[in-house]
C-alpha cells in the first residue's frame, strides 16, 4: 500500500507545550473529498480551504495547527492561511494549491505566524510513516483521548484519525476528522458516499449543540483498490461512526454516552429533527447525568420541533423497557433506571408508530465538569 | 374598577404542602385570549383549554393547579380537565364553557382528581380580592419568588401575575402568566395585541431552551375604560416584559440576566433568530456564569443559523465595549469583564450592520446550581 507520511512539528501554541503541528503528505495527488462547518462566522484556515477544495478533486498534502483556531482574525488570518500552505507547498516541493490547511484551537488570536512557519520546517523535516495515534494527539487540543480506528474489508483498507470534546470546548474550537481509503474512487462517486456518511456520523453527534467555526471532514482516496461504492461505503460509515462516537465519549466532563433513536416516522427528515431535539435537549442531558429515566422530558423535547407528533400513539422507551405508550408505564422505572446506573451507553427510543423511517443520534451527559470546563476558563 | 376575585385551595399536590389550586373569577364574561405551547406534547389540561379557547372570545373563570401538570396522562387527563372546569362552574355558577383549565408540575403523572376537586371546593368558597403576589404564589413550583407587575397610564389599569423558573424545571412543567386590562377592546384587536406583545416578550426569553408542555399566557379585557388600542398595547407590553424579565431572573441557578441585541438587521426574522441562537448557546451562558467576555461564542453562536451573516462587516459588544468589529478587539477585554462582574444584567449586542431591523432575547447564565436542579431530581 502506497505510504501515507505524516510529520509533527511544534510551534509552542498550546499552553501544554506539546506538539501542534501536523502536516499529512500524500504519495501522490488524491481525489479528496471535504466538508467544512455550516457556520457563517468561519475561521481564516476554512475560508482558505474551502475555497480550494471547490475548485480541485485532488490534493497531495494537509497542514493543520492546533491550539489557535486561526477564526475572526480578518483579511490577515486567510492571508496566515495561505502562508501555512506557501510553506509547506516549499519544503514538500508540490504545488500549492495541492495543499489545505485547517486550525482548531482559540477563536479571536492572531496566529503567530513567523512560529506557526518554523513548525512546518519542523515537520516536514521529520517525515515519517503515519502514525494514527500520534497524529491525532497533535492536533488535538481538551481531548482526553486520541481518536482513531482502521477496518480491513478483503483488500480495502480503511483508516481515520480525529479531535474534538464538545463541538466548541473552551473557545477551543472544532470537530477535525480524516478518513482514508485504498479504494480507487471518482471524485463524483467519492462524494456522494461522503455527504451521505457525513449525515448518518459526524451530523449525527451533539455535545452541547453548538456549531464551531472551523469543524472539517475529509475523505482521501488512495486509490489503489478497485471495489463496489457500496463496500467503500460501508466501510467509511464503519470508521466514521467509530471516530464520531469517540468524539461524544470524550463530551467535556461526559459520563455517559446517549443513544437516542426515532423509529418509524413518517420521513427520514422528521425521525432526524425528533432525535435532534432530543439529542440537544439540556434537560434530557441533566436528567441522564442524574440516572434520572425521566421520560417527560424526552416527550417534551420530541414534542418541541416543527413536525407533528401523536403523543396518543407514540412509545418511549429507555433501555429496552416501555416507559410510555399513550399513558405512564411507571411500573418500569425501576428498571429503566437501572440500565442507566449500569450501562456505559444509554438507549433512548421513540416509536412514533406512523411509517418506516429512523435516525439515530449520539449525544452525551452534562454535568458539574462542563459548567467547570467552560466557565471556569477565562479569555 | 369591577373587581376581580380569587379563591385559594389545597389539594396536596405539592411536596411543601403549600396552597396549589388557585382559582380566579371574573366579574362578569370577559373578552380574552389565550395563546399555550407551541409543543405537540401538550398536556391534558392544554388539549381542554385550547379546544375552548378556540370557540369562544369570553370567559368567566380560570382554574389553576400546582405541582402537577396532567401531561402525558392519555384521555383521561383530558376528562380530569374537564372535571375540573365542571367543579368550578358549578360552584360558581356559570356555564362549564366559560371556564379554563391549567396545569403546572411534574409530568407523567395522573391528577389525584378528588383532592383536586375538593381543593377547588376550598378555593370556591372563599373568594377575596385579587393579591397577585398570593396569586403567583399559588401558581409556582419551583420558583423562588412570586411574579407581578401592574401599570397604570391615566384611566387605563394593566396588572399580572405569572410563574415559571426555566422553560421546564425538574420535570416540573412550565411558564403561566395572565395579564389584565381595564380597557375594553374587541377579540380581534386584543388578539391582535396579544400575538405581538407575545413574540416581543414571553417568546423572546429563554433559560435552558426547552419548551414546555403546559406554557399558557392569558390576556383579559375587563372592558371598563374607552382607550387607543396603542395605548393599552404599550402598557400590556410593559407589564408583561416586566413578568418575562422576573420568569429569566429566576432561571434555575441563574447569578445574572443576559440582554442579548442583534441590531441593524436586514428583516426581523433576521435579527431575531440570531439573538435567539446567541441567548440559547450553552457556552455563551457558561461564559456569562464565569464572567468571561469570550465573545469567540457569540460570534460563533451568531453564524450558525440559517441566516449568513458578514464576519467582517459585524460588530460585537459587551457591555457596550468594542470587542471585535472584523477584528479581535482584545483591548477592551478587562472593561467588559468588569462590567461582568459588576452589573446584574449583562449586555451583549451585535450590529450587523446591513438593515434597520432589530430584536432583544433575554436569558440567564448557566451554573451548577442548574445542573443540581435538574440531574439530582429523581422521577
Amino acid at each position: 500500500m502506497a505510504e501515507v507520511l505524516m510529520g509533527v512539528g511544534n510551534a509552542g501554541l498550546k499552553e501544554s507545550g506539546n506538539p501542534d503541528i501536523l502536516v499529512v503528505f500524500l504519495p501522490y495527488p488524491c481525489v479528496s473529498s471535504f466538508l467544512f462547518t455550516d457556520n457563517y462566522f468561519k475561521a481564516g484556515s476554512v475560508i482558505y480551504s474551502e475555497g480550494l477544495a471547490k475548485e480541485r478533486e485532488t490534493f497531495r498534502a494537509l497542514v493543520i495547527n492546533s491550539g489557535n483556531a486561526n477564526c475572526g482574525t480578518g483579511e490577515e488570518g486567510i492571508k496566515h492561511a495561505e502562508m501555512m500552505a506557501q510553506k509547506t507547498a516549499e519544503l514538500l516541493d508540490i504545488p500549492k494549491e495541492e495543499v489545505l490547511v485547517f486550525s482548531t484551537g482559540i477563536i479571536g488570536r492572531y496566529l503567530p505566524i513567523e512560529k506557526v512557519l518554523k513548525g512546518i520546517e519542523q515537520a516536514c523535516s521529520n517525515l515519517e510513516t503515519l502514525d494514527l495515534k500520534r497524529a491525532s494527539e497533535t492536533i488535538s487540543t481538551t481531548d482526553r483521548f486520541p481518536k482513531y480506528d482502521f477496518a480491513k474489508a478483503g483488500d480495502i483498507e480503511t483508516f481515520g484519525f480525529a479531535k474534538g470534546a464538545g463541538m466548541i470546548n473552551p473557545s477551543m474550537a472544532t470537530m477535525l476528522a480524516f478518513v482514508f481509503t485504498n479504494a480507487k474512487l471518482d471524485y463524483l462517486t467519492l462524494r456522494r458516499i461522503h455527504e451521505k456518511v457525513a449525515e448518518r456520523t459526524f451530523n449525527s453527534i451533539t455535545v452541547d449543540g453548538c456549531e464551531s467555526t472551523n469543524d472539517a471532514f475529509g475523505i482521501i482516496s488512495l486509490g489503489e483498490v478497485e471495489a463496489e461504492p457500496e463496500t467503500v461505503e460501508f466501510e467509511i460509515t464503519k470508521v466514521s461512526e467509530s471516530l464520531a462516537k469517540q468524539i461524544v465519549a470524550d463530551g467535556e466532563g461526559a459520563t455517559k454516552i446517549i443513544k437516542v433513536q426515532v423509529r418509524s416516522a413518517i420521513t427520514e427528515v422528521k425521525a432526524r429533527a425528533i432525535a435532534q431535539a432530543i439529542a440537544n435537549s439540556l434537560l434530557v442531558k441533566t436528567a441522564v447525568f442524574g440516572r434520572d429515566p425521566n421520560w417527560g422530558r424526552v416527550a417534551a423535547a420530541a414534542g418541541s420541533t416543527e413536525f407533528p407528533i401523536d403523543p396518543f400513539k407514540m412509545e418511549i422507551y429507555i433501555g429496552g423497557y416501555l416507559l410510555y405508550d399513550g399513558k405512564p408505564r411507571n411500573e418500569n422505572l425501576e428498571k429503566a433506571k437501572k440500565h442507566m446506573v449500569e450501562d456505559r451507553e444509554v438507549e433512548i427510543t421513540v416509536e412514533l408508530n406512523e411509517g418506516e423511517y429512523e435516525w439515530t443520534y449520539y449525544s452525551s451527559d452534562i454535568g458539574y465538569e462542563y459548567i467547570k470546563l467552560n466557565a471556569e476558563y477565562t479569555t
